[in-house]
């Protein structure tokens, strides 16, 4: 199996991306092919001084170009082809990498999945996917952010791609799927969440009704179901707001000494709280509804969050995640003929 | 200075909103007139045991209706004249009360409010606006659940008023104002984003453009804009997320000794973490663009959450809030004329 890797994605671009790439040949058995600028990559690899053994199981992949965040990610898509996000894309597509794994532009790869690797028929638009901590096993959240306006059949179909990626990656059987929305009651949020409640209630998935944001870290729905808008808010909310409670408890505790005591004695907890909180610890957030396997790591990847990232997508591949999206996305059509759009571009 | 109190309203009724009237009295100098069944909260009264002094400076009004959660808002409030929240509203727009303040149903309380009290003109919906707690002082966040689905034009409006608000609750000159989104750059969000970022740029408020979620704890602005499904579904997401944090490190504390040491020592630091975070502490949610003050206190207020909700309203109304929102809206309609709705109902 191979898993093509974006070397000049991220905040940190190569210098995150090829040592993270060679610690993940570490955690698993996959080989590597980084994309990028092939001089750049062989100067970090060359540093980074790897033995023969690891050496043999990573190769490079030219690209002449690299998408930047602030370029329009259709049209960069569409006029760098051999930008490396395209080509790791096509690698996909070709069948020469099992996934790819890039902590780029996240427009970039949206664009690219469906341009480039191409979409499971019946999925209009592929969703991003990350699974959340919560008080019990983590839960998986979709959309975070590919689609900021959907329509209820797209809510729908995430819901359906979600519930066979989190059996996959749980190993549940049939997982509980949730629609977030302001309020429990079927009458609750807009035209789109109660039309989509709808749907889901008719669906034959495992649907509980709507998601109060208060309950997502309770850990009682395995999928929580939201549009790309509501969804990005929510998962960057999560992430500011951990950091924001640990940086007032450090104020609190640098104004006395007692309490300065205390958190000595606390840290291993902390810590631990702070390592089940933590999304580099989780892999990055796949772009489900693809005909491959697309992965999104978080912008400002370390290299443990991109070694992370990998291992999880080799696990996934493994796991024959995308055949299972497909076989239940083609269960699904079939159940649910008829009830609504089916993607044909 | 009357401020009329829902006695009925919330989850524990009148069990915990006459108590924290009678609080209220303690830290405040503000009469009360407490809405909703006479001889129930004559008991509650009489049970507490008041002293002259205090006790003259309550009086009961009586309300023969009450509605619940699972009603729909509009018509209970259109049917249920005699109800606590509709009798309250009403004591607000004769000028009988200077602020109503309940813990009941937060659709009949924004229904409410613009068909008993009104509306200031140039306003075509009310919002919910809270402050939340961010590293530095508090933000303003609006609209928090009274408008699932907006315009363009509300969301200018909301920032208008938001603005105002912010102004005589800081005690700020000029507010910052951001608007929640996806991210921070002008193209990022729905076309109902896009085109409220492009009315928010001329309209002359200080508009610092979009913000992200991760970065509303910051406290780097004063006022935060959202439509009102994201700004509910991010306002119960810190709700959730906040206890879940202090439940994750109590769960760690359980398991070892030298945790529970340091959490011993450290538990003044987090209660006071936790107090910075606790929403009944900074008082009830107002329902701003109405031509009067009525303020939601949290669903599941404590005696000590209505005390602090009813103590806040006082200081709003020593400070004309509602009158520096009547002028500012007047001058912002004044200086965006033909910018959009005006809310001729």
């Amino acid at each position: 199996m191979i898993i093509a890797v974006d070397a000049m994605g991220g905040d940190y671009g190569p210098l995150e991306a090829v040592p993270g790439a060679v610690e993940a040949l570490r955690r698993c058995s996959a080989r590597i092919a980084l994309v990028g600028d092939e001089a750049v990559i062989a100067k970090e690899l060359s540093s980074l001084g790897i033995g023969a053994d690891l050496g043999q199981r990573i190769s490079v992949v030219h690209a002449s170009e690299s998408i930047t965040m602030d370029e329009d990610p259709l049209t960069a898509v569409r006029h760098k082809r051999d930008s490396s996000i395209v080509v790791g894309a096509r690698l996909v597509r070709e069948g020469r990498a099992a996934a790819l794994v890039s902590a780029g532009s996240t427009g970039a790869l949206v664009a690219a999945g469906p341009l480039v690797v191409g979409r499971i028929p019946g999925i209009a638009r592929p969703a991003l996917a990350t699974p959340v901590p919560t008080l019990k096993r983590p839960c998986l959240f979709l959309d975070v952010g590919a689609n900021p306006e959907c329509k209820p059949e797209h809510l729908l179909q995430f819901a359906a791609l979600g519930s066979a990626y989190a059996a996959a990656l749980f190993g549940i059987q049939r997982p509980s799927v949730g629609l977030l929305s302001n309020g429990t009651e079927p009458s609750k949020g807009t035209a789109v969440h109660r039309q989509a409640f709808e749907l889901l209630s008719k669906s034959g998935l495992d649907f509980v009704g709507n998601i109060e944001a208060r309950t997502i870290q309770s850990g009682d729905v395995d999928v929580i179901v939201s549009d790309g808008f509501t969804g990005n808010v929510a998962l960057k909310l999560m992430e500011g707001l951990g950091q924001a409670v640990f940086q007032m408890i450090r104020q609190e505790v640098e104004r006395n000494f007692r309490a300065k005591m205390g958190a000595l004695l606390l840290k291993p907890a902390l810590k631990s709280v702070k390592a089940r909180m933590d999304y580099s610890e989780y892999g990055g957030a796949p772009l489900l509804g693809l005909a491959g396997l697309v992965v999104k790591a978080h912008g400002s990847s370390s290299r443990k969050a991109f070694a992370s990232a990998i291992a999880v997508t080799a696990r996934l591949v493994e796991a024959g995640v995308v055949q299972s999206m497909k076989r239940a996305a083609a269960q699904f059509r079939a159940e649910n003929a008829g009830g609504g759009e089916t993607g044909g571009s």
